[in-house]
């Protein structure tokens, strides 16, 4: 690992433009409160907000070759980001780039493309104040719950329902509890590649669960854990290799 | 599970056509070798054997509909499948059709897809020969390895080395060792959605691996494990779903 | 795998004997339930029941070289199984007995030994009449759900609740949600050497969870996908091993 | 975590006292040259040594209570570790203790308790002078290969094969490959409770394995990934917790 972690911060930002809730909760977008929280963490060398009205929709070889980290957020203009721009974050993971994929990032492009599953869940907003929902730990011993408690209340919360189309996750770090009668695995993560994937569910465009500490603090955490190790040689290309032995 | 499984035997039929070695050891094709055997197994229902240049590239919704496990073996036209048939069967592994993927397989877009990363490893295939590779059991509680050695033995193998740029199997069965100085996760299992995948490595077109009765008995061990349930209800899709507690 | 599956249900049998409540439940004891379910199900050849104060607490060479899967249930007398016999169990279990844990079986000697860690949990009996649990599918792809709907709903639970310190399960299944606000791993499969062990979480002494046909069915097929595979070979011990190939 | 590691390499220390080859290769033992290079590294605040004969086998609660990661080497003397310090150790593990287990501690009474399965292996120290080993990196996502190269090489090695009867690690970091004609599961994660266990294969009391830099800095990554985090609230312990939600 470098000395800091380079983080892009990658926010859809059209429900912040197009939507007076949440305008009214997050004025300068979601993705600044992130970052900004980010940007204060030790160990953190650089945050760079990106969004998708940006050029190349803040996904160019030069942003994505000198992030160590991306978070994502997306939800209503999931298709508008392009194929290649979708291929290239893939392809930066599997090189080692960590990927934090938050709330409705669950059907984002990069996201559906690294698990190969469809990703698709049940989903409730209710009546517009959402529901009660805590995160539990399943796993106390995993880096990503440093410092946080058994678990997370969050007193308005669109809910998230089992069955998640994911592959199994290769840690589950936390299992969601909500009012109506559901459960979710909330904090899964993967190796894929080179990089690591950690999905975290909480975070919605009209609550102001990005203002929360505890929430920010397993952001951080995951931006931690997911950054990329220092490792010897290139990514795997199908190629021939000689024998490092004697045959025959 | 049904009374029995109903396999459909995937060949590509490029290498029997042109390669005279390749038509020398499998005069019908791979595909009719690994079908025939199939055929004869209690719990099988029926084999359909079908290849690249059939109808739909032998992919068509009919076809797929009424599998249950279908094998997969492809190499030197793994780009000529389309797209959309590539999705097709992906989208049909989701909703509970059991898939075995078979050596050079690990670059074909279904395979691919279902994985989400690069698939990509190190290759060798010596001196028109080959060379000595050893399959070691690692987890002799799976039922793939239902009366199965402890080892299995290849005499003349194409060396598959890793890195293999796999997700982390769901579970581990098989790891290889090759006399040229290599290893390799050879027999690899995951669940997608409702759906299973088998990835098992020995197989070439040159060598008569085809036609070993161990190998045949692991791929139809592996069509049985990843034979599907009978679930209630179908594939999650993204969807509003009413509380089944009362809120607030 | 054999012709059919012999199962034998260990029930503890102290409740039963000295709880009222219990006794009006299941007058013949729990583990009668349980057998009388499975003697009747296709692919199961023999059903014995056995019990806590039987000879050898019905842990006998003979009965335990005689079963392929065990069933467990037991909670006020876990520290009377003796040392000596949880021993036994968990050596059958390496060697390829399936054993299935039934809820307060959790802190059972045999499964405590197998998984090596504490086992413990949060729990609650509210009030004498529980309250609802919904168990939710997470891997519908698991041939333990065959057949199940996507939730099971308990009216009357004793609650489980997270952080449940087992080790990470090989597979998840089942993940339960309770009224009084918790989440808990409720269906967990490992492979432990040649065996398999399934910990279910539903059925209590005081409630009628063990007459509900789903919970009989997925303890059927949990037994089912518990049974061993015919391994050629014997268990592993440390020994020396003479090279397979030439050194040096 | 805390601002720096507090380890404590633990280390049987009777090869080294009664086997002229061993105290040729290791004057100081075993335990000096793997605690040397440890407290030579960034991130590590301290390193203590300790071994079978000290008072309380150096397992007392002090030395315990003050140490986040222990490193584990035992062969010849793997019983005369009492049951009681054996125990101890599991349930600082669960505590939150990282614990490396390295080569022969594969039957030490602690990593076999935490296991719950034999740990049994093919073992060869062949003529003497052992074989070659390869070292293969499976997951370059994972920390502990942090500035490793893809494959490791141990000139002269006792061998461990296969069946290796441990549960599957939840991270496979390196396979190996053995001259002789064998694969080895050489270096595993698992969490286990609070705490992180890794088991990494080379090192021999005849071989001077622990001199080799790359061992020690895969050794020195495995302490860094296996420091626990400062959780909140203390392990679960079987208990009644009262409903955070109405019932009823």
């Amino acid at each position: 690992m470098r000395d800091g972690i380079r983080v892009t911060v990658w926010n859809e930002g059209v429900h912040e433009r197009e939507m007076p809730a949440c305008k009214a909760l997050y004025p300068e977008g979601m993705g600044r409160v992130i970052g900004r929280h980010l940007e204060q963490q030790p160990g953190i060398a650089s945050v760079r907000c990106v969004q998708l009205d940006d050029p190349e929709q803040g996904l160019s070889e030069e942003i994505l070759g000198n992030t160590d980290v991306m978070t994502w957020w997306g939800h209503c203009a999931h298709h508008e980001v392009t194929d290649g721009h979708a291929a290239r974050v893939q392809e930066r993971v599997l090189e080692g780039m960590g990927l934090i994929v938050l709330h409705s990032g669950h059907l984002s492009k990069p996201f559906v493309r690294l698990m190969g599953t469809g990703c698709m869940l049940k989903w409730r907003e209710w009546q517009g104040v959402g529901e009660r929902e805590r995160l539990w730990v399943v796993d106390p011993a995993h880096p990503i719950v440093d410092g946080i408690p058994e678990r997370i209340e969050i007193e308005h919360a669109e809910m998230y329902g089992e069955h998640f189309d994911i592959p199994q996750p290769d840690q589950q770090v936390f299992i969601s509890w909500f009012q109506g009668g559901e459960v979710f695995r909330s904090g899964c993560c993967w190796h894929r590649g080179r990089g690591k994937v950690f999905y975290f569910r909480p975070g919605h465009e009209t609550f102001p669960i990005f203002h929360d500490e505890t929430i920010l603090k397993v952001i951080c955490n995951g931006v931690k854990w997911a950054a990329p190790s220092v490792v010897q040689g290139g990514i795997q290309r199908d190629h021939f290799e000689p024998p490092l032995e004697p045959i025959g």
